[in-house]
């Protein structure tokens, strides 16, 4: 899945004009070191391969256009990409340029009048869903009087697109200029995540959203929904509606429907993004229970129930019977190939106090090893996963406690400390595997933490070429229990965006004071589409953001 | 300024029925140790005395006025409180139910139909600005069918309706209801502030007007506007508009103008908050040096000027000059009897490289001793201050130095680490002071950080009852290194709120738990008012946040 490629930048012309960067930055903030023009303007997470010329074009809102090479393999049927040019095109002019009646000023030779946008694949993948193994890439040329945005597959065109606008300028007199310009780009990491939380909070249709938009503009490209959890139950089962009617926080307001699940699946399509559902067993399932009889294990005081609830219960046939049916309905609601399945964090105390349990486990001779009884539901869970075609996703206790797992199976590395003698070992045992445990952005502190995601080498572990081979990327966590629909998008950005860049860039981009240059600029571009991406240190935005 | 008064709260009925909040949080969330309703409703911050009873009536949104008692002193002329009826209607009942033509259900028997407001005192306050001698104090007594507003100045009524809005609440059909209440209310610390750093990073008016309104809500006083500093300079001065014009960081779109400027203390004042503006020298002064030749010291390397510019330059005429112009606007402009002078962390680095500095020292008989430079200037900017009737502010290094100050000096504490210690001299020299210290809210940390606001006594420190009178109050401090308008409100709220329960509530009122419960809810609140306050924990707002 990895790709590892020598890193390279061929740089013509050392101080090619940037009208944008020098209208921003004036020269007495660069003496004070702060933002300062990158030779590679605003560009974010950096391509692999960038020739920048000193060369300026112009760019002419009204009569630009972006359209589908004619040699392309994915033609104005294509919707995924007819929906991606309004998109870029708006964030490049603004949404009330093209309007009809208006008078086309009449391209100039400095014009760049188009960029061609050319699928060279058989299978543009255009009404296909991304997966681990898409191709991204995408090459980019831009000449006068044509782009062209070369990708095998949609995927690669989004990202180029992306691209395109990061390119594109104002200069001294405000119009909208961009460079001659070559770009080859690929990703480092095939999976590049996002995980939200909607249970602890839940989170509106619109944030999920607003942070997939976000999360093109950064190149992730899989958002890991952790959609239920302990505190509240917001998916809505057709199979077992009670499990949200009693476990959601309110059972219409803060729940979300099948065509909301659906609107999320297609907008994260629309963006390349795929959306991997998280329903972690057997631990973190309070909010289960109270939809689902005897699904969770009574803890005893004593000899008595104590009315309080622990983890699934895995002792009785119901709980199965249960998962085969509710998984075999996710496994249809979510495209993707895999399922995450969680098994993080499981309490054994409940366990312990179940005389049933305690009676099962000498039955089964566990002795008093409760992980044994872990694996001995996660193992059952995992079967019942598997008759569903899908892959899953499994959070790392699951492997330490040696679970047979399928081959495919993707262990999520979380636990910080000694996150790299764990993929060394994971690697080892020959599974793929993604890493978030330096990556928990739920964990705030003051000043520029971004750095120190920045400076994450995720490949820093012992082990061979074939293991690290393995590791497939990683995830920006960001759990739910300060953050909601209020602060949760500008906690988020650009934090995230360094991560991106390091899943994306190249092994050798990692020049700090570089990237702070060129993420000052790249989360002003994000907060001018409208996303309130908060700012790395005392600074201004030419468009400021327009909410409170 | 302190009223040292006991704390008394006398409560009729001990589980009187809140259909809000049992609709909130229901029992398995209670047993998890969640939120659970507090006695006290959503009471934030938690007034000197209420009565509550069981005793529970209706509002009908159709029917219910706000209107001045017959013997009010305020009548129908003052737009302050007319403005404020309409505010509060609008938060407890939304903005759409006073339709024309649509029929008044008639009052039942169990409603309160009609809040009158009656000011006592013969002069009402109402075209006035607040100042820290302002009576704050209220008495509610809501029963059927009147509840009544007593308060001796508009400032107390402001409060009052807040409180009032605070009491309704949902019953479990979603009707508005209130029980039979009476509160007797004033504030413990007559300053209670919260300072905002527009130089940092800018912020737009909207946002400004957004947290004035919020603080309102949480019975602040005082706007400390800390308006400029070493970044930027957006303060649109009109005898030196140079200032802004280059040393903002734009002269059009990041500029406060004078109607700005006006706009802002108008919106406070209705809202009985001080708007104190800071003008910090000679330290943080880099953003003046733009347009103001000469202004700042030049910085030498060796024997050659450097090019770079330290603090305000001391020992020119053309400063003091510059300084008593640029005051004696300010002084105009805003209407509050002080402005915070700064004087904090002054650099002497750049005074001790410049030879005209030193000779100047050496003439002085000042030594090497660049405190008595620093306190050399700062005695006569106070005097030129002075001049225009103003009183100051001014932080802890300036007492600390030495400096002669007015009676009426306000010393604002802020060094963390010695800030008892730092009270207690300075009220021992018998000035009066603020508390910053424990409150910088900048300074971010994992969890719920604001009980460690919370638990903050002010005057913990030995001194006797005379000095402890001096301490007139404190102010939570949001510097803007890493805020701007997409972070700033969320990262404010409800942070600062456990703030604003210290400054105005009894010194006994220290229940965390309680404390948490009554939060949880005011934050709801505010959310539900537009507000996007922030998460304590794991939770949900009945209407949560709507923007992204």
């Amino acid at each position: 899945m990895i790709t590892a490629l020598r890193f390279s930048l061929l740089l013509l012309g050392v101080s090619f004009s940037r009208g944008f960067l020098n209208d921003l930055f004036d020269e007495e903030e660069q003496a004070e070191g702060v933002v300062q023009a990158s030779k590679y303007g605003s560009l974010w997470p950096l391509p692999q391969k960038v020739q920048l010329s000193e060369v300026s074009f112009k760019l002419n809102g009204v009569s630009f256009k972006i359209s589908d090479a004619k040699e392309s393999t994915a033609g104005p049927s294509c919707s995924l990409l007819q929906d991606a040019y309004r998109r870029y095109y708006e964030y490049m002019f603004g949404s009330f340029k093209r309007q009809e009646g208006r008078k086309s000023r009449r391209a100039g030779p400095s014009d760049v009048t188009e960029l061609q946008v050319w699928i060279t694949s058989s299978e543009s993948d255009c009404d296909s869903f991304p997966s681990v193994a898409s191709d991204e890439s995408y090459e980019l040329t831009v000449d006068q009087p044509y782009a062209v945005l070369k990708a095998p597959k949609v995927w690669g065109a989004l990202h180029g697109l992306e691209t395109f606008s990061q390119l594109v300028y104002e200069d001294e007199n405000g119009a909208k200029s961009i460079n001659s310009t070559t770009i080859s780009d690929f990703p480092r990491f095939a999976h590049r995540g996002i995980l939200l939380d909607s249970s602890r909070h839940f989170l509106p249709i619109k944030v999920l959203l607003a942070n997939l938009e976000t999360m093109a503009m950064n190149k992730f490209n899989v958002f890991h929904w952790h959609i239920v959890d302990d505190p509240s139950f917001p998916y809505l089962s057709r199979t077992f509606p009670q499990l949200s009617q009693q476990g959601a926080y309110h059972p219409y307001t803060h729940v979300y429907t099948p065509a909301d699940v659906k609107m999320v699946i297609e907008f994260g399509r629309l963006r390349g993004i795929r959306v991997i559902p998280e329903f972690d067993t057997p631990g973190h399932t309070q909010s289960w229970g109270k939809g689902q009889k005897d699904l969770l294990t009574p803890c005893y005081s004593g000899s008595e129930p104590s009315g309080t609830f622990g983890p699934v219960n895995p002792i009785l046939n119901t709980t199965y019977d249960f998962m085969s049916q509710f998984f075999k309905e996710v496994s249809t609601v979510f495209p993707d190939a895999y399922i995450h399945l969680g098994g993080d964090e499981v309490d054994f105390s409940c366990w312990k106090s179940n005389p049933d349990i305690q009676k099962f486990m000498k039955q089964q001779g566990f002795g008093q090893d409760f992980t044994k009884l872990e694996s001995f539901y996660i193992q059952k869970l995992l079967d019942i996963v598997a008759t569903t075609q899908k892959g899953y996703m499994i959070w790392q206790e699951v492997f330490d406690n040696g679970v047979k797992l399928k081959a495919d199976t993707v262990v999520h590395v979380w636990i910080g400390g000694g996150a790299n003698d764990e993929l060394a070992k994971v690697t080892e045992a020959g599974y793929t595997t993604i890493l978030s445990a330096p990556w928990y952005l739920d964990y705030i502190s003051y000043a520029q933490d971004w750095q120190k995601y920045y400076k994450v080498e995720p490949l820093n572990f012992n082990g061979t070429d074939e293991q690290k081979k393995l590791v497939i990327g990683g995830e920006a966590c960001l759990w739910g229990e300060y953050v909601d629909a209020t602060n949760l998008t500008p906690r988020l950005w650009p934090r995230a965006s360094a991560v991106a860049e390091r899943l994306w860039s190249a092994k050798e981009v990692t020049d700090i004071n570089d990237a702070f240059n060129r993420l000052s600029v790249h989360r002003c571009r994000m907060v001018e589409r409208g996303i309130p991406a908060e700012p790395l240190f005392s600074s201004y935005c030419p468009r400021e953001y327009r909410g409170v």
